[in-house]
């Protein structure tokens, strides 16, 4: 049995995600889904609180072909803790996937496996992308997967970025 | 759509957690499982890990009639922000099932609906007892569903909880 | 000018508080009187908000003869702190008023003067008193300055203090 | 009984808040007065302690035809509880009065009725533009009510934000 | 090139702490010495600040056969992070010395190996008995490195001690 | 006996610090060296952790004629308290040794002696540059002493570095 571990802060949960998750699911029996910046939302980097997060991440791997563990993971500012931090809250793992440098770095460090998804760099930018079209009109909705326009449908997620980001330098 | 939340620190998940999941599963559609004091572990009080707790929790559900989300919801020390706290960390739910008068009342003065599982009366101290028996030798197995007794061999539990029990006073 | 300060929990405030405010009051020009503990709250210890009590002390010393200033002080848990945390919090003071042995010992060693409120010691144990006559009846409101009372009225004070009371052992 | 609330950095408390707190008397018989980045203080843009920001909002508005509590507020960095923060630390309030966004947004997900103070935009870059003055001569003290002046000047309020202004890049 | 490690919390450092040091010394190139519980002072359990332990400690072994690193290590409350907070704070080391059951626990689980240092046991409730002795009357003295003797006396320990255990149930 | 203090992040050691210390040596009897930050590595601007700074310094220092302690002090993040924090973290210290305007003014808001190391201004912008260096080359050892290269040659230091620089935008 072999389980993989896959850390993304999911604001949105993104076609691009969708393609990691498949591709891991061919190379792994169950799958770790790590919500980063857990504790982070209502900004136009973070817009999306945790708990919606763990739905729409639920929700769009649902018929993915392997077992996921779907888990929030609070920032904890010390690099040289983070993967202490997030073995502690997540089922052990065999295998990471990344292709962040200081993530890769982090888990190397520990003596965790890391493999590169390939899939994820077509979609690299689409994370900012996104939230720009959120702010702009519709299109977002074409890049994310169904269960998750809903969920950011029932959240009023679009009318909570807007807001945000309407931010104009008043204090406080 | 109903979504029901029951937290608890599931040291471990026992056969009154499920009695309580299995009662809650005729009454909602979706169903929130909080890991409570995730960030704490080692101690004979709270012998696991969260990441052991999500294993045992999403393995002894998985086969309930109701879908079901595995948070863990690390402490926050402020009784005034309990409910913000884990609001931000789960999905939204309609009512909260508890018999614990803190819990039920700081839900209550945040106008969260909660109902009594009557069920986990039978059981409510389950959780200290299979830790004593875990001391002791072998009979913690027969309170606990066979998923979790397998993960708690897995992670070398019954070890674990008898080092930490040794502490002899010594300092530090 | 002379600025004092006199720190207690306040949970609640009680008439030995008042009469140290008085006493005091004939001592300085000006009373800062710090809400310690400020983020404990919903125990039988500490049944009260911070907010809560900004609200019963302000009231209960609206009449006395001196300027005061009502300030809430977050717990710091690091004693060696613990003076300079709340020398940054309230407006700078000449002297402090206090029994409380540690209290005295970290201002002292931060060549902070003391003085004893002498009339504090007859009502020493006033707040544990109190706290058990509101889980037994009507006595506690003989002992609190009439604003006090209409505040704990206010904010359904002896309901919360005797559900948190009833905690029976059940996890979590 | 009408109690509103109104949050500000404060540093300092200038024209501009004075002119909020005049209107909003009209509107409710107390007034709560949060003062923001509690936590914050010695450099330009947060140059000066809660303590010494309780001070000034208190002397400011000594004459205002309001019951007021100036209170405070350590920040938390985490949106989702901000509410919830500040709810525990100040008395119950009905009415929250703001122009900002994120602010506006927060209270309005938390069910807490939001008012936009007129006054405010007139005076909206003060802070920064009399930070900027305190920095370059005197003209700041034309902007700010007498019992702050006076407030800056005992604590040598210009000489510190001078002297954190000096930063020169070299390490630590 | 060996490099060992060892923790306590050094309340004071003693002749038993030292007897570690010397046997250890046989066996190593390096030792480091961890300050552990390093935020806490000011407590009868914990009188000392970590700036006196390391001044106690570096003179206390300033003359044993071996390279020495001394260096305080704040708590961090979560069992499940201590080996990586404390691995990030000292030099990397070979071997941990340890009799306590939890820290040889953590450290197995982390790999890293732990050895038991005999002479401790002889000593093990020294550290409460010379607490006691501190309230009492000038025997501590006895057991303690005169170098150890001499910090108390210049920090006034023992009166910073007797005043905090007169703690007399006062609130707050 | 006089005992002066000097604050680096010491990211890493270098000629600069050293000279610092040279001269401090010929004002003092002894020397505490306090590790800045000790909770940030990992990143271009800051790479190492406490624990390998503790090794570099100790070291770089080992011959100075002066007693050092080197300790580690994390970052506090509340200025006004940070001057109690380190000063309840290492040896009591008769003056300090800073060219930091922000330092500066905290240790004379506190009532700290306060020196300028003349030497430092020459090496001002060294931890930049020698930085900047391990990026590029191996010029950067020109500029450390012999032991602090050592000490980042055995913990991989500029492989680590130029990993995290790496950094290329992609989420999380």
């Amino acid at each position: 049995m072999t389980r993989g571990f896959f850390i993304g802060r999911f604001q949105p949960f993104h076609d691009g995600h969708r393609a990691v998750v498949e591709h891991v699911a061919d190379d792994v029996d169950e799958l770790v889904l790590g919500i980063g910046s857990a504790d982070v939302s209502h900004t136009v980097h973070d817009p999306f609180t945790a708990g919606e997060r763990v739905l729409m991440v639920t929700k769009a791997v649902a018929d993915a072909d392997v077992q996921t563990y779907v888990v929030p993971i609070e920032d904890i500012d010390r690099n040289s803790l983070w993967v202490s931090h997030l073995e502690s809250m997540v089922p052990a793992f065999d295998v990471a996937y990344s292709n962040n440098p200081l993530v890769i770095r982090l888990f190397r460090e520990a003596g965790v496996e890391v493999r590169h998804p390939p899939m994820v760099e077509r979609h690299r930018f689409e994370g900012t992308g996104i939230r720009e079209q959120m702010l702009d009109g519709d299109e977002w909705a074409d890049h994310v997967p169904d269960a998750v326009a809903e969920v950011i449908d029932e959240v009023d997620g679009i009318e909570r970025i807007r807001t945000v980001a309407e931010d104009d330098g008043s204090e406080p």
